[in-house]
C-alpha cells in the first residue's frame, strides 16, 4: 500500500478516537471490545439461507446464530417450536421481512403506524408496494388509540407495525390496546412491533408486556444499538405460523431462503453470541437499571438550568432543539424543533453534566443583551 | 466468560482452519488478510444514509466508500458527474435496489430475466410485487434472444436483468444484443445488470461490454466474491438519472436516504478500499489471469479422466454433478444435474489436481463390476 494511502487510514483511526468522545445523540452502545473475535475475519464467513438448515457453504457460524435466537425467544417469552428468525443486518431489514410475511399473510390490508414511527418503515411499504394509513400520535409519541379506532372502522384486514421505543421521543406503543380496538372491530390482523432499541431494554422493566405474550406476529431489534456491535445488525423473530408463506426452497444454496438478504454476514452472530456470553442477562440487567439511573439524572440537570420541553421514557429524554452548533459537536439527532439523548452504559454522569453545561452556556448568552440588538 | 462458551469458540475457530482447506465450490475469495483494519472494530461505525451526503453521526467511512465507488465508477466507464451508487450487504440488496429503481422509473413494466438467474432476482421481483416474464436460456446458460425477441413483441416497457456470469455456468448475457431488440420494438427500458462475480473479472478480460459504455442502467457487484471480504457486500453503480425517483429526505439521520439499508456497514467499506489499495489494478488483472489459466487446466484434468459434460466460461468450469460426499466434501454448488468449480486466487492446480483425482476415483469405483450385481 502506498504511503498516501497508509497515512489516510491512520488518520481516519484518530479521527474516529476523537471523535467517540462526544458521541452522545445516538442510540448505539460504544462501550465493548470484540478482539477476541477478530480472527474469525481470515475466513470468508456467510450464513447463507436459513439459520436452521444446513448449507453446503460451510464456512459459516450459523449454530452461533442459532444460540442467539434462543436467547431472543427466550427474553421474549415465545416457545422452541414457535418461532423462526434470523440475524438481519439492521432494523430495517427486520422491518422489511416482518411488512413482507404480513402482505403475503393480508394481501390487501393497508398498514397502519403512527406518524412518530421510523422512516424505514415507510420506506418499506413503498418497497413491498403496500398501502399505508398513517394514525396521530399523542404528545408524547405514542399512538392515539381514539384516531387508530377511527381509522379502523369498517376495515376487515390490517397490518399494524407497533413502536417500541419511537425514535424521537421513546414512546411505547401499547399492543394489548391496539389489539383490543382491532378485535372489536373484527378486523383480520398481523402485528409488527418495532423494537430496534427497547427490545433490549423493557424486558429488564417489569411494567411492559410487548413481546410475544401479546398478540404480535413478529418483532425487529438492532443489535448495534442497546446490545453493542462495531457494525450495524437485528434480530427478526417470528412466530412460525406468521412466516410459513414465505418458506422457498432453492436447491443451489442448498438452504432453505427464507431470508432476504440470501448470503448473510456471519461475524454479527459471533458478536451478539459474544456480548451476551460475556454480560449475561445479570449484566444487561445492570446496565439497564444504570442507564435508566442516568435519564433521571439527564432530566434533573436540564431542569436545573432552565432547558425548555423536557420529557421522559425509560433511557430517553428528549428536549427542545439547541443550536446546530452543539447539535453537531454531541452528534444529537434532531427532527424539527426536538433533539434527544439516549442514555446509554458507555455514558457517564460526568459527560452528561459537560453537556448540559455547554446547553447553560447557551441559556446564559441568549439572556444577555446582545450588542447587535 | 464462562469455560464451555470459550471453549465451543476454540472449536468453532479450528473447524474453520480445517474447512477453508476443502473450499472450492462458491465463488468467495479465501486468500485475504485484513488484519490492519481490525482496530477499526472498537466503534459503533455506521455509513448512515447517502454515501454522498454528511450525516451527524459521525463514527463513519463514508470518504472510504465513495473511493471504492469511484474505483469501479472508472472500471466501468462512467463518468464522474453521472453515476451515484453505495457499497451494500451484498448481491442481493443491489439486485433489489436496481430493480426497485426500475420499477419507479417504469411502473408497469414486468422484469424479463432468463431461467438461469440467481434466484434473488425471483425473490426480489416478489418482494417489489412487480411481475416476471422468464426467458428461455441457451445450452451454455446465455439468455436465448429469439424467445427474447418473442416475448419482448407488443410491450411498451420492459425492465431486464442481464447477468453478466449466470451463477451455475458463468454465462454473459449480450447487453448490446438485448438492447438492439429492445430498440427494433420501439420499447422504453430499464436494465439492470447483475454482475455479482464477473463485475471484476471481466474488466480485465478486453472482448466483452457489458458496463456503461453499453446502455446499462444500473449494475450489482459482490464484494466478497472475486474481491474477497470476510463478510458479505457488494457495490451498486447507477447512472444519477436513473435513480433521480428514489430521493427523499429524512431530517432524522441529517441525511439524504437513499439506500436501502438506512444504518448501514461501515467496515466493509473499509475492508474493499483497502484491498483495492493493496493489490491494485495491476493486481487484480494478474489475479484474473491466473484464474482463467487455473480454470484451462481443471478443464484439460477433467477432460483427461473423461468426466462427463464438461464445459467453461471465463473463470467458471461446470461438469456432470459428482457425487453427494465428494460435493459436500469439497462444498461445492450444484443445481439439478450440474456442479460447478470457479477458479478463484486462493485456489492452486495442485488443489485442483487432487479434486479431480477424487473424482477419478468415482469414474473407476463406477466402472468396476460391483458384488452386488
Amino acid at each position: 500500500m502506498e504511503k498516501k494511502a497508509r497515512s489516510h487510514l491512520a488518520r481516519k483511526y484518530r479521527q474516529l478516537v476523537t471523535l467517540e468522545k462526544t458521541f452522545l445523540g445516538y442510540p448505539c452502545d460504544a462501550e465493548f471490545d470484540y478482539a477476541p473475535l477478530y480472527k474469525f475475519l481470515k475466513f470468508p464467513l456467510n450464513n447463507v439461507g436459513d439459520p436452521y438448515e444446513d448449507s453446503t457453504y460451510r464456512i459459516q457460524t450459523k449454530e452461533f446464530e442459532r444460540e442467539v435466537l434462543k436467547f431472543f425467544a427466550k427474553l421474549l417469552h415465545i416457545r422452541k417450536n414457535d418461532y423462526w428468525g434470523y440475524i438481519t443486518n439492521g432494523g430495517t431489514e427486520g422491518n422489511q421481512y416482518g411488512l413482507y410475511a404480513a402482505r403475503e399473510t393480508l394481501p390487501k390490508a393497508p398498514v397502519f403506524f403512527s406518524d412518530h414511527t421510523h422512516y424505514s418503515v415507510k420506506k418499506n411499504v413503498h418497497i413491498l408496494r403496500m398501502n399505508q394509513c398513517i394514525v396521530r400520535s399523542q404528545p408524547n409519541g405514542e399512538m392515539d388509540y381514539e384516531d387508530f379506532a377511527k381509522k379502523i372502522r369498517g376495515r376487515k384486514t390490517a397490518i399494524v407495525v407497533a413502536n417500541i421505543g419511537t425514535t424521537m421521543t421513546g414512546a411505547v406503543d401499547d399492543i394489548q390496546r391496539i389489539t383490543e380496538i382491532l378485535e372489536k372491530h373484527k378486523v383480520r390482523y398481523y402485528i409488527h412491533a418495532d423494537a430496534a432499541l427497547y427490545g433490549m431494554v423493557l424486558p429488564f422493566c417489569s411494567d411492559v408486556k410487548f413481546d410475544f405474550r401479546t398478540k404480535i406476529n413478529s418483532i425487529a431489534i438492532s443489535g448495534h444499538k442497546f446490545l453493542g456491535s462495531p457494525v450495524p445488525c437485528g434480530i427478526l423473530l417470528a412466530r412460525k405460523e406468521s412466516i410459513k408463506c414465505l418458506q422457498n426452497y432453492i436447491e443451489y444454496i442448498g438452504a432453505h431462503d427464507t431470508t432476504l438478504s440470501g448470503s448473510r454476514d456471519a461475524f454479527t452472530p459471533l458478536v451478539l453470541w459474544y456480548r451476551l456470553k460475556t454480560k449475561g442477562l445479570h449484566g444487561f440487567r445492570k446496565q439497564v437499571k444504570y442507564s435508566l439511573s442516568l435519564a433521571d439524572y439527564l432530566v434533573s440537570e436540564l431542569e436545573k438550568i432552565g432547558w425548555p420541553n423536557v420529557g421522559k421514557s425509560y433511557i430517553t429524554v428528549w428536549f427542545e432543539r439547541p443550536s446546530q452548533k452543539i447539535v453537531n459537536k454531541w452528534e444529537l439527532a434532531a427532527n424539527k424543533d426536538v433533539a434527544h439523548v439516549i442514555c446509554l452504559p458507555h455514558e457517564s454522569k460526568k459527560e452528561l453534566h459537560k453537556f448540559v453545561m455547554e446547553l447553560h452556556e447557551e441559556v446564559k448568552s441568549a439572556r444577555e443583551p446582545s450588542d447587535e440588538l
